[in-house]
């Protein structure tokens, strides 16, 4: 079908409020782009219900009309997932926000897309819960683009990806069909459990309007350390006597190479909370129930480490702000937008034995294409997870096409993933065959054409409908 | 296309050797039905290739002429999933088993489907690790199996259920088709999570051939206690308790209604580790790291329970054997068959603050349509599961049909869910209306008609193609 824009405005504007219907200028600019930062993008509209009906009828008028639809939530992604198409409208969730109900016997949340993540964690956090997805963004992303796009963070070692935190969910399909299932038992095989398709499928195959998530309990005290390793072999060594000792206090698992180190005490200025230069750095946090008993348990599982060996130097935690000092480190890598300027930040994904090899081949490859190449790395080691940072020294314009395929070229020839944790969107599709088989991607294509045939929903996001390879 | 069966079977017989293929007489009675126990069906043949490549070989070859593929595991289902159909080939896995690799620095596992889940547990045990998937068919139950059906089994509130485990996963499509994606990684963001469609969708849309899955340290210690209640709101106060005063170490919340612990006691004649008579009965257990620290911290938190006037009487282990017997009063339930005769057994879910409400509604629907009607119940209360057993005493033939709508019924009323673990096979697919609403299950077709157009992959298993309704 040929779109019909002008009919589709039409029928949104009988539908929704002026409040809930932007056009042209009255557009903020916010919703332009997305933290891709691709080149702004006017769409047709931006559309704002504040009800799932709400989205359901505006995804119905749009199918109607042959118009696209893009979700948007708070626009905090990296991949270009929810960054505008012109013609089409987006779906802004920002209005269907708050929390609906808070279970306590269950110990689930049902909250509605639009919500902001920080605004969960606070409310499960004064009902004595704790929701544990967690990431930088907290503030500005909201729980529908978190599971839209199935969002990892710090702790995934422990708590597992957004996925893993939700038991229920409402969407709308491509056709405007509105589907409930706000299913609260962590136990359910009634059937397909449909609600995998739509999480992490980044807006492709239906919009989040609702969800009901898992809560955790709170835990009591954190411990943590940071340690000076000498090789990976005893990184890998480490992170195993870690998960038998601290079983599932195993809050985090952070590893630092020698180069990421040099570059945040030099250029960011943080200061080291460990002395001496050290070939990798390992942060390990372990969440326990109290202090009394899980302290000194973690202080002995440390002093048994160095005994065995296998550490170098260590800083234990003594306070809360000790665990902040060591999280400032790793958590440095913010600020290397504005330190070493501009720069093509990775989120890769590898399987762990194979992550230092991995690093030492990425930077022979850099070196070997990229002119006066730097890179450094670091991540969540123990679920996989590997980022790096990388830039031609000097130029006016970053060469982005030659650093991003001498990595994902690095990641093919290691099994690895181009995409631990913040998906493909736009940024990262034409580089998906390194990660998936054509067998893959055409039960991929297939799947949306099923759900989807007109191709409106979120188009040309993590995969062409044609096969251009 | 109308069905070749002789064409199949000679295309089957030119591409398999004798020992993979069997026919008529020499088809083993254990392929002719699961513990569905439904009437024994002989069905065309039984194909057993013994690599990946073979599976996708006798799919492609069904494909061409036709004839409908039932995959068979362990054949432990209770549901009716891998019951064989009349003209259809039956594809047994039994012969592509065994581990193909353990990496300990990424902690996990791949194995083929047809490998009993008794070895896997048995080879992470004897490596360090634990495979925490259990439950009672684990000697003869297989790992494809359990994938397929999404098993639960009794450490779901600490471990999650079959398919939180998984992390990698190779499947043969309905055209025959061999999908690998032997994904090590936790965090895997690169596209549509293909994987999730083919666990606990019980073999309607792929076959599963290996996997890869995630291990978990090995837990040091166990602490248990059986505690007797007076009221429901004690026992979802003590869940709450326990998950706030154990976290993560808690590792089962088993409830007991008092008439099955009557039936228990009495009937089955189970000594009981808990004298008096109460209310409820709950079972607590604790994996901790190690008895030393755990074991105190797990006794003087039971202990502050007593005090918060929570538990009225409890029985704390002091020894594994202590352990054992608090679980034999959970377990006697598998004597049921021999002990009260032939009944009805029900795997259903309901929201955690509703279950003791549903319990005295099933039991008051049961007796105002069932005649002489009794019923016990039971379960996973900490993960949302009941079970319960229910029958007409002294009938000659049990009213399944009477029953199976009184126990739906109510599941229905009290937004439950008819299958917590087992699944939906082909006895339950008429009430599968009942806790899926229509638009998910025109979802469920339509998934289905895209993946298998032919409809060849154990059709009639979770849902017919037609709308009954």
């Amino acid at each position: 079908m040929p779109a019909q824009p002008d009919a589709c405005l039409a029928a949104l504007a009988a539908a929704f409020p002026p409040a809930a219907l932007l056009q042209g200028g009255a557009i903020p600019a916010r919703n332009l782009q997305d933290t891709s930062y691709l080149p702004p993008e006017t769409p047709l509209a931006v559309v704002r219900p504040d009800t799932p009906q709400g989205v359901a009828e505006a995804v119905r008028i749009c199918a109607r009309h042959g118009v696209a639809v893009v979700p948007q939530g708070g626009l905090t992604g990296l991949a270009g997932g929810a960054h505008p198409l012109a013609g089409a409208v987006m779906l802004s969730l920002e209005r269907l926000a708050g929390i609906e109900e808070m279970d306590t016997a269950a110990s689930t949340m049902t909250v509605r897309a639009g919500t902001p993540l920080e605004v969960i964690q606070r409310a499960a956090d004064e009902a004595g819960f704790l929701v544990p997805l967690d990431l930088g963004a907290r503030g500005s992303c909201q729980i529908g683009g978190n599971l839209g796009t199935n969002a990892g963070g710090n702790r995934v070692i422990r708590y597992g990806m957004a996925r893993e935190m939700v038991l229920g969910l409402e969407y709308v399909l491509p056709d405007g069909t509105l589907v409930t299932s706000l299913n609260k038992m962590i136990k359910n095989n009634a059937g397909y459990d449909l609600k995998q398709l739509f999480i992490g499928s980044e807006g492709t195959l239906g919009i989040i309007t609702r969800a009901v998530l898992r809560m955790q309990p709170k835990p009591g005290c954190v411990n943590a350390a940071l340690c000076g390793m000498e090789s990976y072999a005893d990184v890998v060594a480490l992170l195993g006597a870690a998960r038998r000792g601290l079983g599932p206090m195993l809050s985090a698992f952070e590893v630092m190479w020698d180069d990421y180190w040099h570059e945040v005490t030099e250029t960011v200025g943080v200061r080291a909370p460990l002395a001496g230069r050290h070939a990798l750095y390992v942060l390990i946090e372990a969440q326990g129930l109290s202090e009394a008993v899980d302290g000194p348990r973690f202080q002995s599982w440390i002093e048994s480490q160095f005994e065995a060996g296998l550490i170098g130097d260590a800083a234990v935690s003594q306070s809360m702000g000790d665990v902040a000092a060591f999280w400032a480190m790793r958590d440095a890598c913010s600020e290397f937008g504005s330190r070493l300027g501009p720069h093509v930040a990775f989120d890769v994904g590898l399987p762990v034995a194979r992550m230092d090899d991995f690093a030492k081949a990425c930077k022979a490859r850099l070196a070997e294409r990229v002119p006066d190449a730097f890179s450094v790395y670091y991540g969540h080691i123990g679920d996989g997870n590997l980022h790096l940072v990388a830039l031609s020294r000097g130029a006016a314009v970053q060469p982005m096409g030659l650093i991003s395929a001498a990595v994902y070229e690095t990641v093919r020839d290691f099994d690895g993933t181009i995409s631990a944790e913040h998906g493909i969107g736009l940024l990262k599709k034409s580089y998906l065959g390194h990660t998936r088989s054509p067998q893959e991607l055409a039960l991929m294509r297939r799947l949306k054409a099923a759900m989807d045939p007109q191709g409106i929903l979120n188009p040309g996001k993590v995969f062409d409908m044609e096969d251009k390879a």
